[in-house]
């Protein structure tokens, strides 16, 4: 039946712009698209997908949709969404199915859900959540076109770098494992950025907890032009895997958020700060002081096509460099990894 | 009192992933997330955002949410969509913020909705549509930040390339000057591509209702990977504007789908056919056959991160090369504008 090309009209069904989920909705015949669509921007548009039945007929529907606006060019397919928000326990996210790697995380961390505080919970079942544990995974939740996989990362000179990273979701294995989840990583450099200087930058988002009751981090994965001697600007990224499916940003971002009450006697009164950290994909040395790597958090917004904070909440806060110190702690974790004696104690970052 | 960020408290407004529209939800205090949340995709993530008083203080409010999936990393702030979804009278599409222009737009044309069937209605008011009268304008439906600006397109060296073709809207004058919204719009080569083989290939799109009841056409910017002589691939692409905002693809694609009736008696039967057609931004001869261009859908889908047609509904379609002729005709618009009495006879593309 296929091969013959005819098809015997369509049930369609609709599958919205955002998310995998299919609602039921079904196409009429009508062409009245063109006078009656409307001219604004709608937060779904729901579209039909042919459905082809069983013996490989698929039957247009003279039945009225029931639901949801029906474009007429999306009659047939629907491109969908360009990214998969994406809701787990230590972070949500939103995946960019062109480029196979995180567009944006987000993550909320206190001493409670570093497991540093007096009074929070033990990790569950009260076993050790362990990174030897978790082991990088195809995020199956992800249709398998657009999925990253292993192989992608396989022999390709870069690392599998987290975007939240494992040691921020401490308090259970399974909030850990999923930090392994291949939607959660994009590639960057090994040695010298994604094992140091990257990973001093994510021990200092979390030792930002002890001087701050609440700490927000975006990481955000960017594609930075650069001026070239014509006078042209030029994005140029590597795209690995074979055939090549995923890019290889060319710098990371973190933004962070802080807040915590002003003084002891008002605690609903806060106190806010932010700031911006523009990193190249690249071997930073670890003498690199870290705020030679801010970045105004409005042009990162702009590089990123992302809006993190209102412009409000912007003017209210304070930079996080004048509220707190911005220093890296540098810690050879390769060096210690030479010393069987040290392997245990220190695992690094990969 | 920005200025002291202090902030006092927060009321918060959610804003949906999707869509600039601002729900009403309010976030709790409770740190509840690393356990509470879901460990799934949600079709929407709403969040708060703080909204500033007019005294330029906030308030953090106690009162619980009223409805919407709150995830805690996202209580400042939310980096919103990744594309606007647009519905234009002609067209609907999504426009990438990062990119500064179209993911994709969608269009579905019939001898009606050119202006060329029997029983097509006239132009609404009566008035001969005219792209004359239609202007380059900036979209203010978009937020301002992520905007393309007509300043970008100026004196870049690239055409302002129509993805939806004016010539494609000629049924009223208001769809026709929506096409020329710079949300519909994306950086191409100007002379041998856009004013020419660009153009022929828009052309045939169009010629293919006369052979097809009803055509679906989606139009693609791409970023195609080279392969470098280190053996690794990279995309390599200008941004233009200054600062530099607008992206300048690579790449081109069209993908067509069309139906008509097996024949005359059956007119619920339906004969399908589909193609992909990937062109370089870049100067084309004219010779060049348009069935040179042809790619599997399924790769323009992969590279673009996108979904056009169903696994079934390739299946069941035949190749369009298959079913009518590809060959474009070449139409020398530059070379008429170099003769005045020509230039009202025919407009160029541009």
């Amino acid at each position: 039946m296929a091969g013959s090309a005819l098809v015997h009209a369509a049930v369609f069904a609709a599958g919205a712009l955002v998310g995998g989920g299919v609602a039921a909705a079904v196409a009429s015949r009508k062409r009245e698209f063109p006078h009656a669509a409307q001219n604004s921007q709608v937060s779904a548009i729901k579209s039909p997908i042919i459905e082809v039945g069983p013996g490989g007929n698929a039957q247009i529907s003279t039945v009225a949709s029931s639901g949801g606006v029906i474009a007429p060019p999306l009659r047939y397919g629907n491109p969908g969404p360009i990214a998969d928000p994406l809701v787990r326990k230590a972070y949500v996210a939103a995946y960019d199915r062109r480029l196979r790697h995180p567009a944006w995380t987000a993550e909320h961390l206190t001493l409670a859900s570093l497991g540093k505080s007096a009074v929070s919970p033990p990790p569950e079942g009260g076993e050790l959540v362990d990174r030897q544990k978790s082991t990088f995974t195809e995020d199956a939740s992800l249709p398998a076109a657009f999925r990253s996989k292993l192989s992608d990362y396989f022999r390709s000179g870069y690392d599998r770098g987290h975007m939240v990273p494992a040691a921020d979701a401490k308090f259970s294995q399974e909030a850990m494992n999923e930090t392994f989840l291949l939607s959660n990583i994009a590639p960057q450099v090994g040695d010298g950025f994604n094992r140091h200087y990257w990973a001093y930058l994510e021990d200092w988002c979390r030792r930002l907890t002890s001087s701050f009751a609440d700490v927000y981090v975006f990481t955000v994965p960017l594609y930075l032009p650069q001026l070239h001697p014509d006078g042209k600007w030029r994005v140029t990224h590597e795209v690995i895997g074979s055939p090549p499916n995923v890019s290889v940003p060319t710098h990371f971002a973190k933004v962070v958020l802080t807040s915590r009450p002003a003084s002891p006697s008002t605690p609903d009164i806060l106190e806010l700060s932010s700031g911006a950290f523009v990193l190249p994909n690249a071997v930073i040395p670890d003498g690199a002081p870290l705020e030679s790597f801010i970045m105004d958090i409005g042009q990162v917004e702009k590089a990123a096509g992302l809006t993190f904070l209102s412009d409000e909440l912007k003017a209210a806060s304070k930079h996080i460099c004048k509220t707190t110190k911005c220093e890296v702690i540098v810690r050879r974790f390769d060096d210690a990894r030479k010393r069987p004696e040290m392997r245990r104690a220190i695992s690094s970052p990969k």
